[in-house]
């Protein structure tokens, strides 16, 4: 007999759990782990990992944040028939209920199954618990094949794509402004660049049969003397998303490659912070068996997450969670049980037939 | 017998004077001028006016700033052979010191002669002695043409452009980094404004058979929202130096009417600022004078100078100064005795003569 799944994300939204203050949260799930019996159950810091030990051929690990962004007056949960409004709902208590639910109910899975609940998600990558475990307990993440339960409305989203900033620094001379031909300005010269940006070649790779878009997108622009001087400088920051057929130099490389022709002698391009891509991760047995069992859409992942933690460290991993990935982080952020059931019922199959 | 001018000023670059700071200079002006029989003298705050009253035809208005930009470690005078090194030497005690010659030592010239000395050129306009001078004791100033001792290497440098800023708001329209084509990117709508700055039709009408030159250069621009979000606003200020054909309103338009094309609906353009331009006033008899008797080098004046407020007053005005304007404001500022001694002769032979 399943719980009321509704019923129990509305109780894990109820405590609160914003990034840097998981400590309830986790208390309250290390508490509900321990009590069942089939499980063994390791907090390090704010993170819960929960594992079977049942000596199948392999390993499957569902993964969860527990943190949410700040509360905007929808700190409570509120439920309306078969909806949950508040703040984590769909991102992600939602995965996580669903999660918390099949290891208190799933005694003897075909595979054996690692649970991880894991802090600090939703702020800076240094802090990110996943991040943590993976350097200090690396040991209780070993495993097959990951599910991470981000919000995707029950579909299956593959991989992610990988992310980079460059600061691209541009040069000029100073002049007065009513004498410009005396110097170059350096704002001017922003113009090629803009091109450079705006004819990029974003590609649409298919892999695993999942179509990948990539982007070249200028996010920050600062430059200028005076009001009255020619600039010699200026920064413009952009943001390239690669398709996970290519590591992060490669990306750079192509991205520096279309920008050199509008740059000049003294201008520098500084890489500011890149993220691992993902590829999709279907091949496996037990992601391939996720997928074809249940008849789940797949699309491309183009977004960052962490399963590029998971495939950083050679396992295959998708996202696949009950919430709507569009109302992350919003004000109106909630969740149906509609594919908080269907997700329980796909995941359910894939623990008890294994692949 | 004229008095060494080099001395002098390097006398007048010996009493400190950075803009806000003018008193000592003020007093030691007044008290100088105070001692001549044919002179009026009055002080408005620390500006001095010193008039004849002969009941001339004409009246010529000589007009200098007493201030200085901040000393560099060159606040004192040091003359070697027949150069004078020292903040404010060239821009322009060398000027306000060939106007007290002139002052001490022209007791009947052809036209009556206004010496005006003001302070606090060197900062923003809201301080500036001229302006001070029009709004409170516009009678001070009444005249038919104005020399302004700012530095030109001794040649007339004639009339001055108009500068105008305007800030040019663009819009976007917020999206996540990983999926731009959801949104619209503001920066990358730059590319267009700039090609438009960049092709401005930059005139260079020839006014009294000067060639101006115009320009429009973007100075400042500063966008963005955060390193994964397609921005949906940016800035671009632009300085327009205008000929003095056109009038600060007609310049306006010009511009906007260039940036048109590159502009959406929800982007704004906003005046920051604006002064007028001067025409050359030329051809007025005293000037025409000036620049015949003495066979001067005649160029338009690119930059905007305080030209510009006598013009606005209806007073034909032309720079003319022993300095080299190329270095005001550098720590190298220097002054030679000739440019000096051949700028005092030339309105010697004015105020002897007249038109």
């Amino acid at each position: 007999m399943t719980a009321d799944l509704l019923r129990l994300t509305a109780a894990l939204v109820d405590i609160p759990s914003v990034s840097h203050d998981e400590g309830a949260i986790a208390d309250h799930l290390e508490a509900e782990l321990a009590a069942v019996p089939w499980l063994t159950v390791e907090r390090h810091e704010h993170n819960v990992v929960a594992r079977t030990d049942l000596g199948r051929s392999q390993r499957l690990i569902l993964a969860g944040h527990t943190d949410t962004v700040p509360v905007n007056g929808n700190g409570r949960a509120v439920v309306e028939g078969d909806t949950l409004a508040g703040v984590g709902s769909a991102d992600m208590k939602a995965g996580v209920a669903v999660f918390l639910e099949l290891a208190r109910t799933v005694a003897e899975p075909a595979c054996d199954v690692t649970y991880v609940f894991y802090a600090a998600e939703e702020v800076a990558a240094v802090h990110n618990g996943l991040g943590v475990l993976f350097r200090d307990r690396p040991d209780l993440l070993v495993g097959d094949a990951a599910i991470l339960g981000e919000p995707t409305g029950a579909a299956v989203e593959a991989g992610c794509q990988g992310t980079l900033r460059l600061a691209v620094h541009l040069t000029g001379r100073r002049a007065h402004t009513a004498r410009p031909w005396m110097g170059v300005n350096a704002i001017h010269r922003l113009g090629p660049v803009l091109a450079a940006v705006a004819g990029f070649d974003a590609r649409r790779p298919v892999l695993d049969g999942c179509e990948f878009r990539e982007a070249l997108q200028a996010v920050r622009v600062e430059g200028g003397v005076a009001s009255n001087v020619v600039p010699d400088a200026v920064t413009i920051v952009v943001n390239h998303r690669f398709a996970p057929d290519l590591d992060a130099a490669q990306a750079e490389h192509r991205v520096r490659d279309a920008l050199a022709p509008a740059l000049a002698a003294g201008d520098t391009v500084e890489v500011l912070d890149a993220a691992a891509s993902a590829a999709p991760g279907l091949s496996h047995p037990l992601l391939a068996a996720l997928v074809e069992r249940n008849g789940l859409a797949v699309r491309a992942k183009l977004g960052w997450t962490d399963v590029a933690r998971f495939a950083e460290h050679g396992i295959p991993a998708v996202n696949f969670g009950p919430g709507e990935p569009t109302l992350a982080h919003t004000q109106e952020e909630h969740v149906e049980r509609g594919p908080i059931e269907a997700t329980h019922a796909a995941l359910a199959d894939l623990l008890a037939h294994g692949a």
